[in-house]
């Protein structure tokens, strides 16, 4: 088998969302082992044991995915703001806390963390999904020192403005208020899903050897 | 009344912790009516309760403290990590609900939340930390657009190695492991508490007035 | 004599230019001794002279303004980088050079440091300006930590969209691609030379003492 | 021909200095027509000239190198900066302005520059360096908004303790001061040069088309 991943063994969660979906597809054809995952990881013990139905885990993708109301700050009750955290954060900490241990021992493994551009520049009607996503590269900035010293690498991006029926449904992009969105994307357009999984090689392989605790933006220029 | 804040009401949260003494102190000195509070900001209706008690709220100071267990990640539960959101985010997203309807009628006031530079740089130990820390940042840039339009602004620190005796207390500055920790410390020193309150009089005042959303380090130069 | 810069004596440069002259309004309404300069910076030893002139110099004030031409980068010949340089980085080597050791003697001493918003974002039609700006930024930092173990405190601001003559005229202000632009800045507005001026004075006071080689976005939301 | 790269015409300057090397064994190898210069860059007309007689370029890699002095900011002069200029950023202003027409005519093509993290944070006797190494990312940001609209990317990184015998020979690597600079680095060690080279390789090929004027840190967890 030859391809940039040969031979890994990954691990995908949320794989029906988000850009799941297309990290399998990317994965696969780069060789990698894809186990792709869609349970419901907001179930205390369900991190837990899917890194242990796994086996070994050379790339951990932690994709995760979440529905955001479009309130305001001041509307949004602390339920929402529960929901934003009971999906991308707790279960974030749950799989790092179970994979973490047999990539230490063997002092190798990659955790690829798909975050979100709205952590690095405020969004209006987004503040707890920000909270949340911005939650995750605080938590992979300092786990990923910890990991370091047994060479293990975790790392982030900040995507936004990725084609996905979550966030862009294509009625949407016909709306006036996208494209008035559009114009703060100095590259014009969204990226293809399968475009912002083909990024995320770079930091599932070996190219991501020297990279601690980085948050790489994926955002067309939105964020520099 | 003279001073940088004369006639302004100033709500300070966990009063007796972090740098909350100085604050109430360097405040009052500025001409601010301060209502210095102590209350258990994790109890859901606490937030709301302190501002309808407050009446006018000029400047909200979001002093949020927690302690840190040092566990490394992989030893760190979920109770910790909801501890850290217990303590910093939720009470964040609660008194910044309760308190911008007001600012944003009257089209003035401020939000300044004490924050910290472990969200900004990873450090050992201090993963679930980092995360909540980050999260009251990513809040911070979302709900500052949202009040920027409403002339409210809200805006953050990234402190760390201020002297204060939850995290640096006495003994542990005679140690090895501090005086290591302070060769990466560009200025050779702690801050003292009380700078680190006066610098929060720029983002209380009306210096601020045009800056929305920004984490301001302050840090000796450790982040840059 | 009271306020926030009493008994410091202050240089401020290109004072006709940019925020200049309401740099020297607020500061000397802070108590300030201000020395306004507008000699030619971009002749070699001209920095020199003004320092030497000077005598004490407790903070300088790096104001340093150049007209952009508007071309697109692969339009722009050497000569336009070379006038960035010689009008924006080659002034703070100098002043820098002349005004740091009197500083570091005495254990005391700011450099405050006007910088632009374009280092830190894009923007068409700036590559050599924003190349430029973006180089005072990376002096700063450098400096700062050599500064530091001298107790002396160099810090840089990032402004942009602030009201000036020589960026925004007022009939500039009028057209579809001001207002354009303005949907891109949170705050809404436009800040006066006055604010961005009074935002200085935390750069050049007690309260950045523990602020070492920081640049501060002041752009109305633009940078976060 | 298979590869990354396959088909490509690199063009790869100072390609005996820094990790030019190693480019263009690491592109080589992904299939890259590579040419690897050599000339002096310095000289006004050479970056045109390289440019012309490569005819067809899809990737430029600008990779300057220089030899700092390792002086205090107030003890370097004139010359000094003008060296890093000289050597840094003006040739990257003359090699973009050489081969940006082409690609935004072909409406493709990538230029990648070989940043330092001196230009993200502060180093001591670097002043110098890290101004013209800065100036090299604030160019890219604001050229790679005006290339976007034309499908050319332009991007950066900023790297550091990587190996060469440049800024690590290997005596420096036996002393105290590398080994104190070492714990800084959360990786433990210092990056081969051929690391270093294949991750340019994201930014060179495909995986960077949404990219747009973005730095990317390769520092060990030195700057996050």
């Amino acid at each position: 088998m030859t391809g940039r991943l040969a031979g890994r063994r990954v691990v995908v969660t949320d794989c029906n969302e988000l850009i799941g979906p297309e990290i399998v597809d990317v994965f696969t054809e780069e060789g990698a082992e894809v186990l792709a995952d869609s349970r419901d990881l907001t179930v205390p013990d369900a991190a837990a044991a899917l890194i242990e139905e796994a086996g070994r885990v050379d790339v951990l993708v932690a994709n995760l995915a979440v529905r955001v109301s479009g309130n305001f700050a001041h509307e949004s009750d602390d339920a929402e703001l529960d929901l934003m955290l009971d999906r991308l954060m707790r279960p974030l900490h749950r799989l790092t806390r179970a994979v973490l241990p047999q990539m230490m021992a063997r002092r190798q493994g990659k955790i690829v963390v798909v975050g979100a551009g709205a952590a690095l520049r405020g969004v209006p009607r987004r503040s707890v999904y920000s909270a949340a996503r911005a939650a995750q590269h605080g938590y992979v900035r300092s786990v990923a020192v910890e990991a370091a010293l047994h060479n293990v690498q975790i790392n982030a991006t900040a995507q936004t403005f990725v084609e996905n029926p979550t966030y862009f449904p294509p009625h949407y992009q016909q709306t006036e208020e996208f494209k008035e969105r559009m114009k703060n994307v100095p590259a014009g357009r969204l990226a293809s899903a399968q475009e912002a999984a083909r990024f995320l090689l770079t930091l599932a392989g070996r190219e991501s050897d020297f990279i601690v605790g980085q948050i790489f933006p994926f955002t067309g220029g939105w964020v520099q």
